[in-house]
């Protein structure tokens, strides 16, 4: 493995062109920085191997479609740079990041969106992890915030966003409690989802995860296969949120951290104030299937 | 009146440096970008003043603490920074934004917000106007669209911020309705603001504006200092999406625009299609009270 001079931190691609990613900036008159008018998607690298790749593509273009952007990029070539970005870091274990950005309008046109030229752009980094190993080891400590999650006839969920005002408030609450992380609800009172991560919860031994309000998590897309092959029962329906609190077990899950289990929610300790029996099945398992080669799509390294 | 070389579209200060507009940039990993955790404000200069200067900077200082968020720079750095950028653009008309954005933790910190260092960002650029000549002359073309606000329980509207999804999602709506520009509800289907701008409507005389879920614009309270003076009486309260449908008059109002006059909602004609008559006494009297020199600060060009 070779890492391209200058690239340690990592490589960043805008609009046809690759650069370190302390280079990479937006302009402050472009619209993915001044009204937020981007989307986005995180795939992994563990071990040299995208997980998943496919799906996360595919899941940026429909985010594409539902903002009506479309950058001059084709899905390969998405893969393309996305793989090439990994090349250039040297990265075995990367957080790769695709964002479309809307871009701004010609001179002389008015700033509609519909007259800006969307484009990309993609980063890999080293690997970030939304829990610490401390977090893995005692479990998370999650608590419910007053902020409640952005509703989804205002910006939908399951176009992945940085509209993170509620997430970041979140953390704040969070952190004054003395929690790790929040889970917002929705105006109805039901869980949805935290700063990064799907949130699910067990009861009776059935793995349930929340309905809506939350983007529809590749992650968490994964734990429901996991639970088919090991004979776990799962639900997606609304989970108010004292039967959150009440929930036998709690993990979260995410691109940047797999399955991350939970020992506190609002200061009250589930099994013993450590990690469950099942999340903790679960989150090995991942870890198993991941190591033998499951979704992944091998780095081309010679690409450079 | 001179303009500095390379300054001809515009100035811009970050965290301390002046440049060309063209040349100011975020850096792709900063959290100002990648969680639009950034507020802002926009005073404009028209004839060589500023209009309500300490007024938007005094609200811009209530945001920035809001976030929890401070940069360097005190209100009378922020004056001489925003006068300075005025000066070395060489603009007589200006859309003069400040805006503070959380910035990056340190190496080897937590990306928890309240590890990162906030600095600002600031740009004078030539006058922009929400209106076009042709909407001021017609009337601007108003509808309501099925996105709905981001409720204040989620991301509070005073607080001014770049989480523009459901604003951005509206004006597709508006363009594809053959409308100029769209005025959002919130969940209970009451009006609250359009992109970019606060919404009142006059019904039997009486000028009304949204008690919730919007920006308390300075714009808004110059046209209740407006009404005082001129005996109108006003009101704040929830206005239900019928009754403002069926409103005698329209009109929007912001730093970017004054006060513009609409004629259309839902395609329903009001006024003969034009503008009406106390929108238009108050966007006359407004720009009277302005030429007179009303809450104006003479922006100082000797500075460079």
């Amino acid at each position: 493995m070779t890492i391209k001079q200058g690239y340690a931190d990592g490589a960043a691609y805008i609009d046809g062109r690759y650069m370190p990613v302390g280079q990479a900036a937006i302009p402050v008159l472009d619209a993915g920085y001044r009204r937020s008018d981007v989307t986005y998607d995180v795939v992994g690298v563990r071990d040299g191997n995208f997980f998943r790749l496919d799906d996360h593509i595919r899941r940026f273009r429909n985010s594409m479609n539902s903002l009506r952007m479309e950058p001059a990029e084709t899905d390969g070539e998405i893969h393309a740079v996305l793989n090439r970005l990994v090349a250039l870091a040297g990265l075995q274990n990367a957080y790769v990041s695709m964002e479309s950005l809307r871009g701004a309008p010609p001179p002389g046109m008015s700033r509609h969106p519909a007259n800006c030229r969307s484009y990309l752009c993609c980063i890999a980094i080293p690997w970030l992890s939304v829990a610490t190993e401390e977090m893995f080891e005692r479990g998370m400590h999650l608590m419910i915030p007053k902020v409640r999650r952005i509703p989804p006839d205002s910006v939908d969920p399951t176009v992945k966003n940085f509209h993170w005002g509620d997430l970041t408030q979140s953390l704040f609450e969070a952190r004054d409690a003395g929690a790790d992380y929040a889970v917002l609800l929705d105006a109805d009172g039901n869980v949805t989802e935290g700063p990064g991560f799907n949130v699910m919860c067990i009861i009776d031994g059935k793995v349930i995860s929340p309905l809506r309000g939350a983007l529809e998590g590749v992650t968490r897309a994964s734990v429901f296969e996991l639970c088919d092959e090991m004979g776990i029962p799962t639900e997606i329906r609304d989970i108010p949120a004292d039967e959150f609190r009440q929930a036998d077990e709690i993990f979260t899950c995410t691109t940047a951290g797999g399955i991350m289990p939970v020992s506190r929610i609002d200061g009250r300790m589930m099994n013993n104030d450590a990690p469950g029996p099942i999340s903790t099945r679960l989150h090995d398992r991942f870890w198993e299937k991941r190591a033998e080669g499951w979704h992944a799509t091998p780095v081309d390294y010679s690409v450079i």
